[in-house]
């Protein structure tokens, strides 16, 4: 079971351990920056020990106490300006659309989606296209700090049977979804038939069991592309998996732009909003990941913090392409519905998270102004909470990950932030910096070269 | 002459030569893309040659009617995927402001200026901190491929001669302001005097003539911060020595926010509108670059299109700070006002001007939202030549440089775009991209790491 081996962790079969600076949100208005902290790993990855304010020669002791011999293993000393936060957690990702980021800006979604995605997807019909393309893709995101994502494959079962793999491969969290649509698309890149989708389906939930049995990694995920490429054999086919499986995280785009909104209430008149859909065909619950979220009414929004559902929060696409489109995240905030934040690439065109949490502040600040001053814009803190604890929230991982609460497994990323001298874009740490200025330049202005270090429960996996 | 053999180029005395594809505006919806062009570059920085669709075996001849021996001189080819575009000008930029972009974003202006901005600032009164902070602030930009800036200094006449000095040496065109401010900022941050704040003006224009007596790269620049920190007497000598040098640019932030707007109207209640006032110091005219524009009345927009002011974009700072502003730029567009974009740095996160000109992209979505569709929003080509040709329009340069018209002077970046194994963050470029394609990831996904190369006056200049 070699491949069960790589997801253990650490390689070294030793644990890991950290001191200095460890940075992480325990709610979206309570940061916590621990100074001097001690972080200890074990060697399934999970979180044993975390401890502020220890000096060094206080290790030995803590170590001792944790049932270890001393000096058996390296404790890593982080540098001022350098500190750990938890992985990003982008909660909507269209794996395939990696290649195509950025392309088609100032199309309409339904024009974007005929003219340039959907002729994009169609080629990873060759599982050689598919692997060489996702072996970027995964590689690409994990050096952007994502430590889990939410992934919507192609339709193709094969191709996205080999990114649940290659996501394994590389050590990357990951739910994964063979997306679902038999109309309204090109006949070259359609379902061939309802019983195809959903055995397509089937077949990949069997994969992703198969090579990651204990689900240390991989979640599969039923992922109806949207309900204008389903009809309803199909929907009813994926509501009664759903049932069947009662673990399984379910993903769909949901009212997320009025073209989008009509063109679905002309398909099933019988609805009168697309909750009254969805959660008809039994695909609405406290595993589903709703992206955009951005027109919905008022009943539906009370009926989705109900059902517990998530809202992937996508600000980068909403405001990129054709259209400015807000999603209302405080008012969900304030009603307790779970919101991550998502790139969707490539409707967004950037893999950075930090990039997505900037564009969640811009459609924060909008909406203040659009509500006349009612919703606050998003604090830096709750940004940050959006990318990390919310998104674990959303895709149902928020007792495994999100921040660094003891037994949580250790998806973390090691910043390293710079001085004047090698600072190059980021904004420059000066000596006077408290921690809160330089977690705040990082969020602001770093990119992925102060990610120095990427880790998924325990294991180092950004090359 | 050390310092002006610096600002010669090419350093070795030679022409500079390419082959391959050149992309630039020749107006805001005219954007030309020419494959397997040559372009010459004489040895003193200007485009002499520029021909599109030469094969290889006809360069020797082109060089030859251009009174070059064949084979004096190397021509660089530049692979698919590669290309030459003009250089970012930066219309709105604060030098000082380098080690503090994205600190203090939820603050409204005057706070974040009061409570962030000034005692940062204020380290500049010591002539080595300066040194040090503007060599990395001008070798970052230059990094970020802006080839010409509109820096703000800080208040400080010594400090901004060295930041004038270290343009000129580093190789980067810059307009060089010092900072007039007389009151409404801190006593330890703002000029004793109007005369000490005129002279160390005078001083300023001085010592760029002097280091730069052809205005081959630096322009000394009028700066009145804004009519808040400036009282009359010192916009009336600024006035003064607005008339006396007829060549001098004129840069001040304009109708920028509510708050700013309420405080300018009670300390001049004489004057209606921002455009009256500043009008009347005699600081409106074809030379003035007015930053931010956000809240011009019908009578402003239709005057400072008379006067044939330059209005500088900033959409970052417009966005991310506490409010969501949305600059007209399709309405200034339309009446043929000149429009550029700036990074606003430090009131802006961002260095990079691939940032600002998406950042555009999102203001002018909201806008087209705001006017109920009567705004289209920006086209790429419309974003790029912002960030170009008109730039460089505004900044009263684009006689020189802006794009690659015969004549001009060779500011020019050389993009190298990758394929799917080198991609790393940029969207890959794979086999069947067209090169509208390619320059679409590029300005979309790009980001410093694919500017390879960077000229003014075609010395190159990037570290």
């Amino acid at each position: 079971m070699e491949t069960l081996n790589k997801t253990s962790a650490p390689a070294s079969g030793l644990p890991l351990a950290f001191h200095g600076t460890v940075i992480h949100a325990r709610s979206p208005n309570d940061l916590e920056i621990l100074e001097n902290c001690f972080v200890l790993v074990d060697k399934d990855g999970k979180i044993q020990a975390l401890q502020a304010d220890v000096e060094a020669s206080q290790i030995n002791g803590i170590v001792s106490n944790q049932g270890y011999a001393p000096d058996v293993f390296p404790v890593k000393h982080l540098c001022r300006g350098q500190f750990l936060c938890p992985g990003f957690v982008d909660t909507h990702n269209h794996a395939p659309q990696w290649a195509q980021r950025g392309v088609g800006r100032g199309q309409t979604l339904l024009d974007w989606l005929n003219q340039v995605t959907f002729a994009h997807e169609a080629k990873f019909a060759a599982p050689d296209y598919a692997r060489r393309m996702y072996a970027s893709c995964v590689a690409g995101f994990l050096q952007q700090g994502i430590t889990t994502a939410a992934y919507y494959g192609s339709h193709h079962g094969e191709a996205t049977r080999i990114l649940a793999d290659i996501c394994l491969d590389k050590g990357q969290r990951a739910l994964v979804g063979k997306c679902n649509m038999n109309r309204n698309a090109p006949v070259w890149y359609r379902d061939a038939s309802v019983s195809d989708s959903l055995r397509e389906t089937r077949e990949l939930i069997r994969h992703v069991r198969n090579i990651d049995p204990q689900t240390r990694l991989l979640t599969p995920i039923l992922t109806p592309r949207f309900a204008i490429s389903c009809d309803s054999d199909l929907l009813a086919g994926l509501g009664a998996i759903a049932t069947e499986h009662p673990d399984l995280p379910i993903q769909t785009h949901f009212d997320e732009a009025e073209q989008e909104i009509q063109f679905t209430k002309q398909l099933f008149p019988e609805f009168h909003t697309e909750v009254d859909l969805y959660q008809r065909f039994g695909l609405l619950n406290h595993r589903s990941i709703l992206a955009h979220c951005i027109f919905l009414q008022e009943d539906e929004m009370r009926r989705i913090q109900e059902l517990h559902c998530g809202v992937a929060h996508c600000p980068i696409a909403n405001t990129t392409m054709r259209e400015f489109m807000v999603a209302p995240v405080r008012e969900y905030l304030r009603r307790g519905i779970k919101v991550g934040l998502g790139t969707d690439s490539g409707g967004g065109y950037s893999s950075s998270m930090l990039e997505v949490m900037k564009q969640a502040f811009v459609v924060s600040n909008a909406q203040q102004m659009l509500t006349q001053g009612r919703d606050a814009p998003l604090s830096l803190q709750e940004g940050f909470f959006l990318a990390t604890l919310g998104g674990a929230q959303v895709c149902g991982l928020d007792e495994k990950i999100g921040n660094f609460a003891i037994g949580k497994e250790f998806d973390a990323l090691e910043i390293h932030t710079m001085d004047l001298e090698h600072a190059g874009v980021m904004t420059p740490v000066e000596d006077e910096d408290s921690l809160a200025v330089i977690f705040e330049k990082f969020l602001m202005t770093g990119d992925d070269r102060n990610i120095a270090k990427v880790y998924v429960r325990g294991r180092s996996v950004k090359v």
